[in-house]
């Protein structure tokens, strides 16, 4: 009988919807309609938004000493609607949070709102090449290549929309000629623009500038010469952008040039920039991914470099530290560091850009993963949160229409951290899509399943870092070119053998678990206490492990990655029931992509299965559904891609 | 707990099964060990046989009047088994008789057997070209291009192990060559090899051949010139091969020649060709398939030419009629010549050779179709059975291990036409693969629901003829290419539109019903009494029309497709299953077809519904799975291969 009330109701709705949708509006659907409607008070940005999309009645805007930074209350007195911050930032998050009412159908009388973010830091990091390539970007090219005002401005009012404060215009993996006057006029340019919408500009610098566009012998951070050089270069930039946030810098990583290079610390490094920063009120946020190719294990080594520097760095400086230990994976436990350094301002680095979650093609709602995160480290010990951009010059913003709402969720995340990821996926689809309750309830719950659904598919049970070398796309767990470093190449990682497998972290391992607290660690080093979503994180674990399911370890990833195939066979049957709900053009692109979705997990679950039984020597399961891949196939499969596209289709297009 | 007992057994069993096995013994087997095996009485193939693979007690080979033609007695006597019959053929049918009960491990005491074929005729109709390509042929080039000694031996003993006595060693789109000198003395040849086991030889003929080969000016069969050419034709072709068994016509066919060229009936070709043959005790097997492009209806078009010469034909004409009335697809009913030529010898061509059923990729056991098809048509009404050949010189002979049941399975049904598939799948399997119960219980199952599960991913409910032009390997509903003829198109049969899909050939359509007997016209006629497995064949079904399940049409297609799919899933489970059990050769290269086999069903089950759906308007049920790959990408794929070919693999491969 469902069926048949679907199939009515469809007819009924119509096939199709005959409106496309670009997506290039993002969240921000307001109609402009003539209403004559009173703002009053403070002129500026947030004026002119209420002006131009504010439908209901009159609105006040004032300025109040007393709030927070960046904070607002809003309040219904005597009919008119007051919106009061102590900053024009404030005002203009106030009057994004009214339309933000507006737009999700609530109600707009009686409001007595305050508000006030969780960090006053809230930070894109894009990263931009100065040839407009993105690293690890799949939405096109650099938005900042060729600014197009239009397109600035509607970047700046999405970010100012979910508070979004700073945005970082170039790779961590900075090119010298970052600092050189060409470049750094072209950021005042981008400044400019986005200024009036509350949003300061940083820029990532490359180490060894001093040598590159200084033409100096050294970039030693102790060198007074090398110092003056910093000093004169950053009184430039403030010339030109007065309010410049500050440096984000990746040193001594990946080949990157760093203050060990001439025999000095991270602290000594960030500390000099620091100083020179300091008397314009800039920081300098010091990335903590660092890892060496000698290392035994890769996840200890951020931890033993900077918890040795702990107390040392500068009240400006701000020690920026990815999630987990190794690198975005899809799943990794925290990085230990969060909880270790207890004399050092630190900041998490989350990645909106799906390097690791099927790029531009798979749908992955990332706020599960980050509220995961704050289960384990307490908000209130970060100093600010920054996001690896997904933006790029496509239509659409984000290669994938769902993938605006990782961009939507950071921002929101990151002024409140304690809001729960079904909240803002609420938010968000009802300014995006539309707040029929039958598309709502189920593409809100597709949303909040995805994640997990893509750590079956890809690598469940604490799997990490088998995907295909370089592109990063899809399954290669067999991927180990000869004379590659070991920890580029996922057996460092699966460690595969006849017994078992996975990464031994225990204390009779790489001792991993010992840089977590005492209680974390012994749950961590036992494998019956471990929690089974990071079991081969922690654990060489043995094909026939029992399970809390009763069954093997090796039955239980079987069961695992076909769960996933699965799920992302089901979220496309939820979509599809869709159509009549959305705009024929985002359903199509997004069936597309979800079609991808499924076929893609069929090739992880294949070519992981295939691949690991090749150690396990066990069958796969009856009750599971068998591989219909080969693995000489899979294995024959490469994608011609770089770091800097997205592969327009999965397996074996 | 049965999934925890499967993997234990399969640790004890091995992994891996050491030694390889490529399928080129087919089902023979035989160990050939050193025993000294009294075999006495008549010499010849049959003596030799046994002599070399019987290992029980003595055999005594005797001839004996008054047995059928081909029949044998096996007898238990005196501690000795005594086969006897009344020709050599019938002893050899005898001996291999003996030696199946020996290879499926059958008690071979108190024997008291008596058997004889339910046909005299039981013949493979070989598509080979001269230039060594087989039409729809998916195992190579033809066996006969250069024949191999050895490999002709095993054709023989393969052929007469399971009673086939004829072969048809050319195309039916015959060459006029094929009569030419230098090839009537390579049949020689062939026949003088297969002649030891029983087997005659004949050919196809080009009805042109007076003027093509002979140099006349007319082909016309009343000629006096024409018919002495074929008199002497066949003069010479009895002197090279005194037993050769006739003709085999297409005529007047797909733009073959025809006596229709020259103004004359089907009944004069047939008959001048029978009576050149008749002295020498040759038959004309004169094919029914004659479709015009004109025709309202192609299903009806072999009734209406060949009903009006009912009883005009010689006493050595048989007409060689396809099971169904349109072309071999995966469901047809059967055609209704059957039950309505009274006075006239006909034959049954089943085809073997997978040219609609997946070529050599996929597991399709043919017995289930034949049974149905003789569930409708009286065995006894018929004089003789043929089919087209899956033979070619690949190593197993027809390209898929499992294609080579078909072969067998012709042969035992020519014999016994009420044999049921399971008993002659058991002795394949048996003889084929091992008598273990644990491979034999599944794959039996397997072999058995593999037909419908084809029909259910390519062409349920009735559908037919939806394949892709030229190679036909996979699904093209929209294939309709401008100035094709329409009967080569799919949308002539398919006929989808908005009001539903199915070729209405009800009374008040193309009334094809009515070419059946009163009874089953009825049924066919009236949508709520035919069955839903022939619908669209007999009806333009709505897509709302309420089926059998409750379900609508529509809904009910998608659920066929999508059971289809987990069926063809299924099977490589249970084949997985399968390799303690199994070789390791064959196991492989089984369980790579069976993966083409899931995912080609995806394929079909996507491209139809989505085709389908343009149509119907209506959505896919959300308790099926839904479409994974793109319409228009599935649509502008093709497989570049001619019709002498196997896909080596499916979609997007």
């Amino acid at each position: 009988m469902k069926t048949f009330i679907l199939s009515t109701f469809f007819l009924l709705a119509g096939w199709s919807s005959a409106y496309g949708e670009d997506g290039s509006q993002l969240w921000l659907r307001f109609n402009s309609i003539n209403t004559t409607v009173s703002v009053t008070g403070v002129k500026g940005t947030a004026m002119t938004e209420l002006q131009t999309y504010w439908q209901g009645g009159p609105v006040v805007l004032k300025r109040q000493k007393g709030l927070a930074k960046d904070g607002y209350t809003i309040k219904s007195q005597s009919g008119k609607i007051v919106i009061a911050a102590a900053s024009d930032a404030g005002l203009l998050y106030g009057a994004y949070h009214l339309l933000r009412l507006q737009q999700t159908g609530q109600s707009c009388d009686q409001l007595d709102i305050s508000e006030q973010p969780a960090y006053d830091l809230r930070i894109l990091n894009h990263w931009d090449n100065p040839n407009g390539t993105c690293e690890r970007g799949f939405a096109g090219k650099s938005i900042f290549l060729n600014p197009n005002p239009e397109r600035m401005k509607m970047y700046a009012r999405a970010n100012a929309s979910v508070g979004i404060n700073g945005t970082v215009l170039n790779n961590v993996n900075a090119k010298p000629e970052a600092l050189s006057t060409a470049s750094l006029e072209k950021a005042k340019a981008i400044a400019d623009q986005l200024r009036p919408y509350g949003i300061r500009v940083y820029l990532s610098i490359n180490f060894a500038s001093p040598i590159k566009v200084g033409g100096l012998e050294t970039a030693d951070p102790l060198d007074a010469k090398v110092i003056s050089w910093w000093k004169e270069k950053v009184n430039e930039i403030y010339k030109l952008i007065p309010d410049f946030g500050g440096f984000l810098v990746k040193a001594n990583s990946e080949g990157e040039p760093g203050p060990q290079d001439f025999g000095r610390t991270h602290a000594d490094g960030a500390n000099m920039l620091a100083g020179v920063l300091k008397p314009h009120k800039g920081i300098v946020m010091w990335r903590a991914f660092v890892y060496a190719p000698q290392s035994p294990d890769r996840a200890n080594q951020a931890y033993l470099e900077f918890m040795p520097l702990d107390g040392q760095f500068a009240d400006n400086v701000i020690i920026q530290i990815k999630n987990g230990p190794v690198d975005f994976q899809p799943r990794e436990p925290y990085s230990p560091l969060f909880t270790a350094m207890q004399k050092t301002q630190m900041m998490v680095e989350f990645q909106l850009t799906q390097e690791y979650l099927g790029a531009a093609n798979h749908l992955v709602y990332l706020a599960p993963m980050w509220q995961e995160f704050f289960s384990f480290v307490k908000p209130g010990s970060l100093r600010a949160m920054a996001g690896v951009a997904n933006i790029g010059d496509d239509t659409n913003w984000c290669g994938h229409h769902f993938a605006q709402a990782n961009w939507y969720a950071f921002g929101r995340a990151a002024w409140n951290p304690a809001l729960k990821p079904e909240e803002i996926a609420d938010e968000w689809l009802r300014q995006t899509f539309s707040s029929d309750e039958r598309m709502l309830g189920p593409v809100k719950q597709l949303m909040l399943d995805s994640r997990e659904a893509a750590v079956s598919y890809m690598m469940p049970l604490g799997i990490h870092h088998i995907f295909a070398g370089g592109h990063h796309y899809g399954p290669e767990p067999w991927y180990s070119p000869k004379g590659l470093r070991a920890d580029w190449t996922p057996p460092y990682y699966h460690r595969a053998d006849s017994i078992g497998m996975g990464f031994d972290r225990t204390l009779t391992g790489s001792a991993n678990v010992k840089q977590y607290p005492e209680a974390l660690c012994r749950l961590y080093n036992d494998i019956n206490t471990c929690p089974e979503n990071l079991l081969t994180w922690f654990h060489h674990v043995p094909w026939d492990h029992k399970m809390k399911s009763g069954r093997t370890f090796w039955d239980e990833l079987c069961h695992k990655y076909d769960d996933g195939v699965h799920e992302a066979r089901h979220f496309l049957t939820i979509w599809d029931a869709m159509q009549s709900y959305v705009d024929q053009q985002r359903f199509s692109e997004v069936q597309r992509k979800l079609r991808i979705q499924a076929r893609d997990s069929e090739w992880w679950r294949d070519a992981c299965l295939l691949y690991f039984q090749t150690f396990s020597h066990r069958p796969i399961p009856q009750d599971v559904e068998h591989p219909v891949h080969n693995l000489d196939e899979m294995m024959k499969f490469r994608i011609p891609i770089s770091m800097y596209e997205n592969p327009e289709n999965g397996y074996n297009k």
